[in-house]
């Protein structure tokens, strides 16, 4: 019996970069030629970088991942490696009764050329997905031939749904599947079984190999595994990595373990915005240090993403500001090894005060924005991102001051995670920390005073909010799994505190639309997979 | 023969308003008997307001939204009105093999109960629309007798698209559409020229009847009329208006002459406004004034939106701003009737540039921020509305500060309105104060004088970019067209221009996003049906 030797290349593409994405397939493909590689499978979109959103709708677009298609295909030949069979994901097109329209397609490349194409069935439009908005579907299967065995081959979605290709596919020795499926906190266990069931309905192995890297708001993990038929996984490949795992068929491959689930969730953090940082032309971020637990978490997490010299921390008290929160954010960026600044706010607050007739919430609020102006000025000189340490609880119920440095910037690392989470991943990490023997990087009293804006004499924030364990089990009933107030009640939560966060989260959709991007690590994240109206009266009987 | 007579109720729903848009169903209905009425036709989803997004999903809301169509039923009954055939669109249910999923619905209403119910057929996903991401597809046609006569009931896109249920509907005497068709310049004809088409097809008048008002980044036109089998218009309502159009089957109805191009833009634009300001709970806008053409246009749309005693105009003149800026901003208050304001930045600027080291570009962006943390005070203090008059030319070059008073806020009433139609739409507006014997709302030095931030000495837009004709030509061919750099050197223009604004486009994707809302005008606006990736590194080859 033959024995193909399969590579699956877990890579980070980014959306656009055609010449550098068909770079990193020749190189990828070498190492898999190195590895004794046959077949060597790319992520969904491999050219194009996944998703493509509606530059798929421009014709020169597609021309431009054609050529980039093309030249690949020859420069693999001429590089000797055209008896590789690569399987490469990119953007095609269809002749349709409504024009040519585009594909998501799967390409077979071999000696020097383009050898068969694969157009997605099933396009998903639901969640962070639109793709049956820009894609026309395809038709027919494809099963290819490779060193003697046969490979099915489609494209994510077609396995999630009944029916279509995969029950067109018979007598294949593995089904091949190129994926971009995001991150969301507990999916790899549905991605396993489900990828398990259409091994048995196909009666082969299954080879799913998932994109890796953060592009916008989607985190993708990686994990690409083998799923046999008999309901265990051949072989599996880490997360949130470039990787390449090299599987023969009807042989066990390297397996690695599940990761902890807030090692998981804080990884997925870190790779989304170190993606964002560097497909945006980035090296370094800037952030205000409150000395608070929100922006010590973000600032580790920046540390993580790009080094800890990369980024720019800025202490910016006003005369409420405690005296423990100057030292928890000097404390803080020592950790991390952080470039530490102090930046008063004081003399602008007073300009503006003695300029306008100024008290209350209005005084808070301008105390808030000054720091965003600052950060934005730095920003404009040095040339960093600005970040936004703002998290998902607040910004569900609007407790923010829209364009503080809280909510101003071009990435928000902690906008689908809600407060209980972030003492959760804050506890972890600096866990994590002692687990090897390093110093943690949040300050233990970060995580352990009281949450406070400090906007004014002894202000927390549970003079205005439910404690948070409470708010996030409300927030995660009403946001996440789209109760209403009966069913709400019904499950013994305090009518007047349900009443406070219906009230709040239905009047934040303005602030909410104004956060900047943020990592989606949840089922469903503020953004782009919660779609409502601004403006609407609806509210919950 | 019979001639039922029928009513069109073109009205101006709110999204989530269920109890609101169900008085209004009430009272307009109460008009349509007394005017003699046998059937009155209501907008699409007339009961939960269109388009309401995920609301959809959300169960709670499909019970109040029932709950609401089902005390209609009985007030009308109730008050004497149950023999009228009242028409209205609301969100239904129907069982797939996914579970209970939302339909797009629209309900026959007679003494006292919901006699039919009809699911929109055709889901459009297209440009500003998810239709088919959140309801499930109606198979059933619906043909309703009334008075003696057959009416063929559909919703919206199901005219659009050939086949479904307009096939299925013969022997009527007109075929009733419910609408939600938003406002896109020069859409009006495609409208009445395809229900001519239908009204061909199915050999009956075609009643179509549209929503009017502003929601979130939609506008709403109204402009509802019966389509005549011969291809001529048999009735017509005035566009931006609610209105009851009343027509009998086989007679001549009201007509109405077509708006002015340039008029139809700007009342596009001013209900756009006034929609987001009262469905949001304002009575009052704020804005900086900087004497230039935007913030003077801006304005005047404010004025004719809410009344310009609801207006405050804040002029905040730097070290930079000349005499005349100063003048026209106050000239163009005292025109419109607005509050008038003037607040210095210098005293806050020196207070920024004392405390840190701030030159060049930084200062000149430090200066714009300063004015948007001045309105954003104004807002938190008074209540009003901050409204950024950002252009569309100046969103999608990225010529902006961001967080500036030209960008923040709630609505930017000029987002898809490139400069060349803020100058046309200016003249108008003063135009038309002449014809009517009125002060022109717009000091001429505004319209006339060289566009400029009046950041530093003697700075003006052209020093960043082409002129502003040539640009507005390439932007509208590479954003609203889509054509590649080939195509737009194939057409003639410099290929320096071309290069520049291609490069200025592509970057500025993270600013368009941090944009308020502001009302969907051309084809293509910025914003909801233009979805690109912020991080994309493709480039034009």
């Amino acid at each position: 019996m033959v024995r193909p030797r399969i590579a699956l290349a877990q890579i980070d593409t980014c959306v656009g970069d055609v010449e550098g994405n068909a770079a990193a397939v020749r190189s990828w493909a070498r190492k898999a030629a190195d590895a004794g590689a046959d077949l060597v499978v790319f992520p969904e979109m491999t050219i194009t970088g996944y998703p493509i959103e509606d530059l798929a709708l421009r014709a020169s677009f597609r021309r431009g991942a054609e050529a980039a298609l093309q030249a690949t295909a020859k420069a693999l030949a001429d590089e000797g490696l055209g008896e590789l069979a690569v399987l490469v994901g990119t953007v095609g097109e269809r002749e349709t009764s409504h024009g040519a329209r585009p594909t998501n397609q799967a390409v077979l490349i071999r000696h020097g050329v383009v050898e068969a194409r694969y157009n997605k069935h099933h396009l998903p439009n639901y969640g962070v997905f639109d793709e049956f908005r820009i894609f026309a579907s395809g038709e027919d299967p494809l099963v290819i031939d490779v060193a003697g065995a046969r490979f099915g081959v489609v494209i994510c979605e077609d396995i999630w749904q009944d029916g279509g290709p995969v029950t067109q596919v018979h007598d294949v020795d593995a089904l091949v599947v190129l994926n971009g499926s995001p991150f969301e906190e507990g999916k790899g266990h549905v991605r396993t079984d489900l990828a398990m069931r259409r091994a048995r309905q196909v009666r082969a192995p299954v080879v799913y190999v998932n994109l890796v890297g953060g592009q916008d708001d989607l985190v993708f993990d990686g994990g690409s595994f083998v799923a046999g038929t008999d309901g265990t996984l051949l072989a599996t490949a880490p997360q949130f990595v470039e990787h390449l795992l090299v599987w023969e068929i009807g042989e066990p491959g390297p397996q690695v373990p599940p990761l902890d689930p807030d090692e998981e969730i804080y990884r997925a953090i870190v790779t989304g915005l170190a993606g964002y940082v560097r497909k945006n032309g980035f090296r370094s971020v800037t952030l205000g240090l409150s000395g608070g637990i929100d922006s010590a978490l973000t600032a580790a997490i920046a540390a993580d993403a790009i080094g800890g010299e990369n980024v720019v921390g800025v202490s910016m008290p006003s005369q409420h500001s405690s005296g423990h929160s100057k030292d928890d954010a000097e404390d803080l960026a020592k950790r991390i090894g952080a470039d530490y600044r102090v930046q008063a706010i004081k003399p602008m607050v007073d300009a503006f005060e003695q300029q306008m007739d100024i008290q209350g919430v209005t005084a808070e609020n301008l105390q808030a924005r000054v720091r965003g102006v600052i950060l934005m000025a730095i920003s404009n000189r040095e040339g960093h991102l600005v970040i936004a340490p703002g998290n998902k609880s607040e910004l569900a119920t609007g407790y923010a001051t829209i364009y503080d440095a809280g909510s101003i910037g071009g990435f928000a690392p902690l906008k689908d995670v809600d407060k209980s989470r972030v003492w959760a991943l804050a506890r972890w990490r600096n866990n994590h920390a002692v687990d090897r023997g390093e110093v943690p990087p949040i300050p233990e009293s970060s995580i352990t005073k009281p949450p406070s804006a400090e906007l004014r004499p002894g202000q927390v924030d549970q003079d205005s909010l439910p404690p948070y364990d409470l708010l996030d089990e409300v927030l995660d009933a009403y946001v996440e799994h789209a109760e209403g107030r009966t069913e709400l009640l019904a499950r013994g939560f305090d009518p007047a505190v349900v009443d406070r966060v219906l009230q709040l989260v239905d009047r934040a959709e303005w602030k909410r639309r104004q956060y900047p991007l943020g990592p989606k690590v949840t089922a469903l994240a503020f953004g782009r997979d919660r779609r409502l109206p601004v403006t609407s009266r609806w509210r919950e009987p």
